[in-house]
């Protein structure tokens, strides 16, 4: 490894720390419209390091009165070697019930040689890492083993409306060998994993009317169509007790993962009864049966309600029959669906679920398709070997049941391969109280990224 | 009529009116710990007023810590005349949503002859009519036709604890020879109306608790239990899409309305037509087949979901499975049902439609039994002939949907017949923004509440 770099890395681990805290001080929460200035904040945070450290042409992007800025930075000046694009984003999930948290979420907090805050590991953690891998670089040599633009976006957690704008207009801009994107995990502590396949999502809001205004349940119960018993019966209907989804068509062009990948999964260390008791923690695992946890969680479709807003539901009792209630209903797919179909089969069968008396509406608030990477490409087996040589350890693949819309854009669009790389763990809280990064991580991330962008300057 | 007591009514309307202000801007919402000293400041406006139209013995009754006062009174000069118990409720439900109120719930308008506020007529504008229809005589007579104690409780939208505690251990203060209460509504504007008949209610939270915390859809989508999608399996089993609830034994012991009293029904002015156009304002009304809409709002049973807790619902996206999500779910009763056998029969299906992985509970926030009232006594007749009086049209009987307990407590233990005499209207918007009192019934009410004491006190 380059000395000097790596060096760097260690002999700075306490300075990255610190601008990692301030960096988590900021509550960038995109989808809340009362954050807006702080997302700004975070953006123009993210633009001064990486002027700081000697980026060129860095530049926060504007994208209008309902957009979230994109950072993009660029060093170019390493000839005839690979370039990069990489990828993180600087906004984060609400984080409430905020009762739920050790510390307060956005004052980040040291325990166990954990840091815990919202944004910690999602995204914040892993695109600082990216951003401190080029800095060791850029202080100790001046310059870098391979060409590198950064793309980072303010507007992952709501659906990346700007970058999926943005990416299409841009390709000059935006060309590469390939990208890196540093958002997701290790499939167990220690053990160094690409990413190679997401589910995709459809996000939707399912508005149920009833009643012109809130109704006395005494007065009118009996006859007032109820939009909350209306959401509960379309709900139940969507999906059945053993976890199918009876949208029709739903599974349709669904594609199994091949016999190698299944066998790959076989092998990788998975407990299931620890699993259910240290990452759920509920009586009993749910979902389709003939499918493996992985499976299930990888590669099979769901349906989830996230919340349903109407009536009442402070403390104590109100006899209400609401006027209106609201279910937050996302679906994953696995490759081969298609977003727009999914979200016409759904679209119907809510019209066909909705009871009398009651008028449902379907909003989309985003969407994305699944993606799947091909493991047999240079910039895959380098991140491989890069991750293998810092943790000592064979690097495993997994795919991920969660969704990062980007990958599919940037190869759409781009056409390049997408290396996924990153450095959570299974218990890192994602999108829930008490979200975490393991700090040891963090400094093995950039000092993996780091040898990642060696390797490729030496081929 | 006695012509002092009744130009008083008359001559003093605006000051009425202005009484009835000050104390409709008192947010006295019981059920929220947070006006806890609103709730008391509105029982001390009632005491007030109370001694100074010249009742005796005013007394606010505390009830400790986790009560909210009873206000008791009387004046019993009448030697040989009968005595009525007159109960009312100073408390309110909660206001919110907030949004669609056209003018701000604590602050009475008026608009179109009608005030509006929360509380308006449910049930400070009713209470309030009853003590200025004792003020009338009091003040011009220096006494009343009849002895009359007032009981006034706070704590009516919240299961009213405090008086059903306290009216079995004070039979003997509270002894008369019939109870008024003025809580109810008019079958139609225009039509003097005597409530016979009220549905019961049992009020609960079901609670529904699947992984350990939150935790984000897409990593553990497939896999986790979702505790709202299993409130929604429960929720849409209890109740099918035909009205029926499926609580096993929940119909057996309902009693049907006579043949005469649903023949006396069928006579009532009802357009179904117009009904749903302006008191629903759906595109259906809903419920059982086989049955009219009086029969189903007044004496059919009812399963109704008010709100549903856990979760994100909130602007925008967030992908969370919740640890916890808890519904509010009441259920209405008619004649003959037992309250403690239905939570029995509901919890126990309840258990039986949890779904695997989900762990639910049941909390009983108040439950009380229907009650019906003999219209063969003296004191509802001669209420009868007072409405009829005032309003100048021949008094109907009707039934009405909602629950006051007060009214099977003072049955049970008082052993006295229950007037009820309510003078709200149809579009009265109970429980719902925009609630109002129609004030010429605030007017008419008092008048024939006095007629009512002088058509007693002449027997």
């Amino acid at each position: 490894m380059s000395t000097a770099a790596f060096e760097y890395y260690r002999a700075n681990q306490q300075q990255f720390l610190e601008g990692l805290k301030r960096l988590l001080k900021i509550p960038s929460i995109s989808t809340l419209p009362e954050y807006r200035s702080d997302v700004h904040r975070a953006a123009d945070f993210i633009a001064d390091e990486l002027r700081t450290m000697g980026m060129r042409l860095v530049e926060v992007i504007e994208g209008g009165p309902d957009r979230h800025p994109l950072v993009y930075a660029e060093w170019l000046g390493a000839k005839h070697k690979p370039t990069l694009l990489l990828y993180g984003h600087y906004d984060v999930q609400p984080p409430d019930p905020l009762e739920d948290w050790t510390s307060p979420p956005f004052e980040p907090a040291v325990r166990n040689d954990n840091i815990y805050a919202r944004g910690a590991v999602d995204d914040k953690g892993q695109t600082y890492l990216l951003m401190k891998a080029v800095e060791g670089f850029l202080r100790t040599e001046g310059g870098l083993p391979v060409n590198l633009k950064f793309l980072i976006e303010g507007e992952e957690e709501m659906g990346g409306q700007h970058i999926q704008e943005y990416v299409p207009k841009h390709r000059d801009r935006l060309k590469a060998d390939a990208a890196v994107i540093c958002d997701t995990e290790m499939f167990a502590p220690g053990l160094p994993t690409i990413t190679t396949g997401l589910r995709g999502l459809v996000y939707t809001e399912l508005e149920a009317r009833g009643p012109a205004h809130d109704l006395h349940s005494g007065v009118y119960g009996g006859v007032a169509p109820n939009p909350l018993q209306a959401l509960a019966e379309i709900i139940s209907g969507m999906k059945g007790r053993d976890g199918k989804i009876r949208i029709p068509g739903f599974y349709k062009r669904v594609e199994k993962p091949s016999k190698k990948e299944l066998e790959a999964w076989r092998h990788l260390p998975f407990n299931e009864k620890k699993y259910l008791k240290t990452e759920i923690g509920s009586t009993a695992l749910t979902g389709e049966k003939g499918y493996s946890v992985l499976e299930r969680t990888w590669a099979r479709p769901t349906f989830e309600v996230h919340g349903i807003r109407g009536g009442f539901t402070g403390e104590g009792a109100k006899t209400v029959i609401p006027a209106v209630a609201t279910a937050k209903i996302s679906m994953r797919l696995v490759p081969r669906m298609d977003p727009k179909e999914v979200v016409r089969q759904y679209t119907a069968y809510v019209k066909k679920l909705t009871p009398r008396g009651i008028q449902t509406k379907v909003r989309v608030l985003s969407s994305a398709p699944a993606s799947v990477v091909s493991t047999d490409n240079r910039y895959v087996k380098a991140a491989a070997e890069a991750l293998s040589d810092v943790f000592r350890k064979k690097t495993v693949y997994m795919r991920s049941g969660g969704s990062i819309p980007i990958v599919g854009i940037l190869t759409d669009h781009l056409k390049i391969p997408v290396v996924m790389m990153g450095f959570g763990l299974p218990d890192d809280n994602l999108h829930a109280p008490n979200e975490k990064f393991h700090l040891p991580n963090f400094y093995r991330g950039i000092e993996a990224v780091g040898r990642y962008f060696e390797i490729l300057g030496q081929e």
